[in-house]
């Protein structure tokens, strides 16, 4: 396979982004690919916040793979500024090739170089391969996860 | 017990915050209100920060009960931007009171105001009487929530 390239999404990226969402069995009930409005309103947003960084893996041109990461200052853990891990995706033709796991690494790298002390994620109590996933890179199962759809 | 105030935390709250954060059976071993240098750099990271809204809940000129709510743009979902509440304490006078659920019913309505489509949060898998009063509040606990020190 060729090099991979893990790099700040673009607007360009979106498209690709959201088809990756889509293909999963969560995402496919809760995305709408053949309506990018909504996405491109929540791309403005996301990008006028330095604290939110959207990523992409490119392998020979193609979106692979994409990740958020939040970063949140807080008061708790003596002042720790923690980052968060959201809508993690793999292209279904990467899948077991090892992607997930540099997404993840580059995304710990950049909380330590954020000065985070914490990188926490949710992970829908379903995804039973996942879990083992982020248990393998070294984060603890140590939470409940509570959602409010409003 | 008089009127009680919900309101956004100023500088000189952060005492009274640190205090709530501290006295926990968890925050016991990972606070240090004795020396406030790393919460106060924190706290100026926070202020900077539009996204990230730290309130009091304040009874007769007391700090009694304190939450951190963040906001949180991003593509998954239709681009629903989400909130995550942290740092939720009650004084221990005042456990037991309904306060909790006064400050956590605030974060959700400031999250429909901020257009959030979902409000989510962590709960340490010990605290198994948050667990009953987030799922009464509405919560599901339909996630494992994983973190990794650095």
């Amino acid at each position: 396979m060729g090099d991979l390239e893990i790099r700040a999404a673009v607007a360009t990226d979106v498209p690709a982004i959201i088809g990756m969402l889509a293909d999963d069995p969560l995402g496919a009930q809760r995305e709408s690919p053949e309506d990018l409005t909504p996405y491109m309103a929540a791309w403005e947003r996301l990008s006028a916040d330095p604290n939110q960084y959207v990523v992409v893996a490119v392998r020979e041109g193609r979106v692979v793979g994409t990740l958020q990461l939040s970063i949140i200052p807080g008061l708790s853990r003596r002042g720790s500024t923690r980052s968060i891990i959201e809508g993690v995706r793999i292209h279904a033709d990467e899948r077991g090739s090892g992607l997930g796991t540099q997404l993840i690494r580059w995304a710990i790298d950049a909380s330590r170089h954020q000065g985070c002390r914490l990188v926490q994620l949710t992970s829908d109590k379903s995804r039973t391969d996942a879990h083992r996933f982020y248990e393998r890179l070294g984060f603890e199962a140590s939470h409940t996860g509570f959602k409010l759809q409003l």
